[in-house]
């Protein structure tokens, strides 16, 4: 940044938004894949700071605070979720059939829930559900109920799918010696049962 | 109260011991009564000693404080249904059909958590689950889930059954316009879906 001028000389692109940007991108990549390896408690903004190849004051510059960078880690975490699930590949995006989709959409769901708890410890935010992140996840699984042409009450069986992911019960479960993906397999588990698709052990049955 | 002396004479029963029991019973039965009426956001200690035909200064002694009278309601109450659990009457008690247990289970269930949601707002305490009770019911439901013979991860089901109950999933439901019978056979058609038992309405299959 040594070829930066004290001030934007006119006419110039915005020189400091782009550098800022560029920084802010930096630290969110290497927080990501620091958060990843050691879990979000061990990673201090020295190590994000020196990771990005950018000084520690950057990070207060553009996150306020070490929670404030949690806070954005988990706020782009959910923005590029639900932009996979709107329009990335299948299974998680369009084009794949609703049971696939289903499913694809609880195992990354299973990872991400995990991931937000600890960033929001890390954040200082308690676990309370964001009910714009709840909504747009309970919209999704109505809508692919829906297409299962699974009969009920659609509202209390999203919830049902949706409540053993909740931050308190997942923490709850994984502490009970379970890993992501046998909670992942768990929950595909409950997603059959309760669309009443058959196993793949059942016989066939021929409806008299 | 009059005749109470000052002082227990030697050699005489506990008066004043016998005297706090029954005023605290009286009391907990009259909190009992109005907080089911009004909802316990509702009810003063001064409606609650006028009922229970004591003076609002008994309140305060035997449970130091509006909260502490509500913690105490929400205590009595979780191990009176723990009590009828154990060795109440069927079917929610022993001797039923595990499946009529579980429905009865689920139903008193339903009423109970948001009873109790109700009570520890009233007692200032936040809707965190209390691992004790919790521990109960989820040893009970995979007692009950074994007797169906339900195959699978018994842990994870039971936790499926159980998240919808935790208070805050349970308070968005009924915010939704769900009244507590609704809740109840939202619940019964889950757990129904869980254990794979059949519909009503579903034709009889034959096995090839």
């Amino acid at each position: 940044m040594s070829d930066r001028p004290l001030l934007p000389l006119a006419g110039e692109p915005p020189r400091e938004r782009a550098d800022a940007a560029r920084n802010r991108d930096a630290l969110l990549c290497a927080a990501r894949r620091l958060v990843a390896e050691r879990g979000a408690a061990d990673v201090t903004t020295e190590a994000v700071a020196e990771a990005a190849g950018v000084g520690k004051g950057t990070v207060f510059r553009r996150f306020g605070s070490r929670e404030g960078l949690m806070a954005a880690l988990l706020d782009t975490s959910e923005a590029a979720w639900q932009g996979e699930v709107l329009g990335g590949p299948p299974p998680l995006g369009p084009g794949a059939p609703p049971w696939e989709r289903l499913e694809a959409l609880g195992r990354t769901l299973v990872a991400k829930r995990l991931l937000h708890a600890d960033l929001l410890r890390a954040a200082g935010r308690s676990g309370a559900r964001s009910l714009a992140a709840y909504s747009f996840t309970a919209m999704h699984v109505q809508h692919l109920l829906r297409e299962l042409e699974v009969e009920g009450d659609l509202l209390f069986l999203t919830t049902a799918l949706l409540a053993p992911l909740e931050i308190p019960v997942l923490d709850a479960l994984v502490h009970h010696d379970r890993d992501i993906p046998r909670v992942a397999d768990g929950w595909v588990d409950l997603a059959r049962r309760i669309t009443r698709r058959p196993f793949p052990g059942d016989p066939s049955p021929t409806y008299s």
